[in-house]
């Protein structure tokens, strides 16, 4: 964890893919201590690509950091309430239950007999407990036909998942304002977020469930540049590419003091009857100024072009590959305090965030690595549910639980490692 | 609001773009009474476009649902007193200080002095203090150059400004998790946020970050496709476009079952030594599956694929416009719970969302329209400072405050309406 902000609070997480799993994280960098339930030799999502030589997840390790695994076989009736137990122990503050699973036997309603203030929260595809992924709510939205040259025809899907990030840290953050209120007047909640609730309530937010409501002119695609006001990709001479974004009136009268534009943007406002310190007037004016600051950045080397922007204040940006991005910007590495290197089984030693948020006065803790599957079983039922050595032992001579394992640690766990090998240059 | 899981808690809101004031609007819709602080006659987003005939922004209107405003002519010392005495003010049991402008008379610092508990939460661009926007940030993630056909010379930007999405989320939570510290412990905590952390500690969080350090090979553009598992957009027979996904074993299954792929799936699998259930199979095998799934979804009307899809359980999703999604997708109408409808003044009566968590045997409260710009001054310099009503003239008179306004109520505010209905078709 980073910070104890949550401490006293408990997360038992039944999880797959990103949402959920990304809100424990949340919760867990903040202080909570989030108990990660696995099935014995992993869930849905545990082999998810890319994975390393040895057969680990990246894209599990990542999302899981800094949580405590406990493996259970879930299908045995022993199983089942060794799971439910742990939700509702007492011996915390806050319990909360947290999945995107959910299945009869965590159903809030019979838990919360045994623990009446359990918060629980459960994260669906839509609201009716259909699936829905990232991909098949933003189809829904409209973005995909107004980014870059999309259209109805060539409609173009985000890379980034972001209405799961969205989704993961609404989730995240209705959690917290649970507990809040239970550190208040002890009360329990049942939360049920929606996926693509985030999303269209977003757009709501954003004003385009509005805009599209009153019946505005249809968002139309317009390739890189910033809706509403002025910005948009340019080429050095050099051939690097850089986004440049006049948003508020200062940052345009940054622009176009580096830009050395003065007097030309003062000839065509005077000629046209036009501001373009307003907003309105720049985004309409967006071909004409994006043709004055192309001549201008384009005629430049990038060094030449970043020190003019940097000392003007301009809003601005690289284009860089995500390889770039951890090669060469100083905010993704030991420079940022946000950043550490961390050693993961199976990953080995690797660049990693912590908590986003900065406490100021307050000492970050180290990030600590995701979990082997079940490398908590023994620790978490003693620390928990206050089991006996022996009453560990048998459950699991029984089979009912497991851990640690060992396959990612050695090459060829489930697959073969050639076979992993191959799919990393896929 | 929409649940009352804050009350008890004060937000002064000093704020402008996205991530901030979205921050504030989710508090204030789980129960935060949020009092936005605005310069007379509004700040520097308060036109943001898209505007209405008579003005009004329904950008700003969209992000500042329920809040209450006072306006404050800060230039005048009598007003950065009055601002500093609303952030410090005792008589609720937490007080939070948000703002994405911060000065130095609204320094924790100084105001901790008065507050020893304060919580204050700063939103910036990045860490050391410049500025960035969505849009710098994304070009630095790498994401444009995989996004749809985007490459490094034809990099594609997002639409939706999925940073601030992430970062008003965090922030919201991050400020939360500090008020379930002060509910215990009473202390304060100064937080600091910056749209980039957010950004690179997901990407981090996601794995790409890792993927990139160890030298893994750089993920490519692969158009509409989902990253390893099977996923792809496909046009119906009568020119409908729809999104599928396969990620898990489960919806791979429902495919093929949908689609009457088992046979031929089989013999591809026994031919090529491959197992389609299996994400890594299914992933490297995308032409193929997607050539037979293109096939069956190709020779069907939309009406017969929704239903084949909807009855095997596959995870699927429809194309269509923001005009579309609000009058046809019943997500985004009055059978959503989520949404209701609202009357804001200078925009009229439309469709607007609450919280997107639902609260179990929980009432949802009315979702309130953004305020007016003052529309609360005088109630809430009598609320929270407790100032006579000769104080408030006073003030008014010396015009260190002001409000509530009329300008978007009738056409022709600051600028003609002719001017405004204008833009409104740019």
């Amino acid at each position: 964890m980073t910070y104890r902000l949550l401490a006293g609070t408990r997360v038992i997480e039944s999880s797959a893919f990103i949402a959920a799993p990304l809100c424990g994280l949340t919760l867990a960098q903040y202080g909570a201590d989030v108990i990660r339930f696995d099935l014995i030799g992993g869930g849905i999502d545990y082999r998810r690509l890319p994975v390393m030589p040895g057969g680990r997840s990246v894209y599990w390790t990542s999302l899981n950091k800094g949580k405590r695994s406990i493996a259970i076989d879930i299908r045995k009736p022993e199983g089942k309430e060794l799971l439910r137990a742990l939700v509702t122990a007492p011996g915390t503050d806050t319990a909360v239950l947290l999945t995107n699973v959910p299945s009869a036997f965590l159903s809030h309603q019979s838990l919360s007999a045994a623990r009446p203030d359990l918060i629980s929260c459960t994260i669906e595809g839509n609201a009716d407990g259909s699936t829905a992924v990232d991909y098949t709510v933003h189809c829904a939205t409209g973005y995909p036909m107004i980014t870059g040259t999309g259209s109805r025809e060539h409609p173009i899907n985000q890379t980034l998942p972001a209405w799961d990030l969205a989704c993961a840290y609404h989730a995240a953050f209705a959690v917290t304002a649970a507990v809040a209120q239970h550190r208040v007047s002890g009360q329990g909640a049942e939360l049920r977020i929606a996926l693509s609730d985030v999303a269209f309530t977003a757009m709501s937010h954003l004003g385009t469930v509005t805009e599209a409501a009153l019946a505005m002119p249809e968002r139309q695609a317009i390739g890189n540049d910033i809706y509403g006001a002025f910005g948009r990709d340019f080429v050095t001479k050099d051939d690097r590419r850089v986004m440049v974004a006049a948003v508020s009136a200062r940052q345009w009268q940054a622009l176009v003091q580096a830009c050395a534009l003065t007097e030309v943007i003062g000839a065509i406002e005077r000629t046209l009857g036009v501001s373009y310190a307003d907003e309105e007037d720049r985004f309409e004016g967006r071909e004409i100024i994006a043709g004055l600051v192309a001549r201008w950045i384009g005629a430049r080397s990038f060094a030449d072009v970043a020190q003019a922007l940097d000392a003007a204040g301009v809003c601005w940006g690289i284009y860089q590959s995500m390889r770039e991005l951890v090669q060469n910007d100083p905010r993704v590495s030991l420079n940022n305090p946000v950043f550490s290197d961390i050693e993961t089984a199976g990953v080995g030693r690797h660049l990693a965030a912590g908590a986003a948020a900065r406490l100021v006065d307050q000492e970050r803790l180290p990030t600590r690595p995701a979990p082997l599957l079940g490398e908590h079983s023994d620790e978490i039922l003693r620390d928990v549910l206050h089991l006996s050595d022996l009453s560990i032992a048998s459950l699991h001579d029984r089979g009912v639980i497991a851990g640690p394992e060992q396959d990612p640690l050695t090459p060829g766990g489930r697959r073969s490692s050639a076979r992993r090998e191959t799919a990393l240059v896929t």
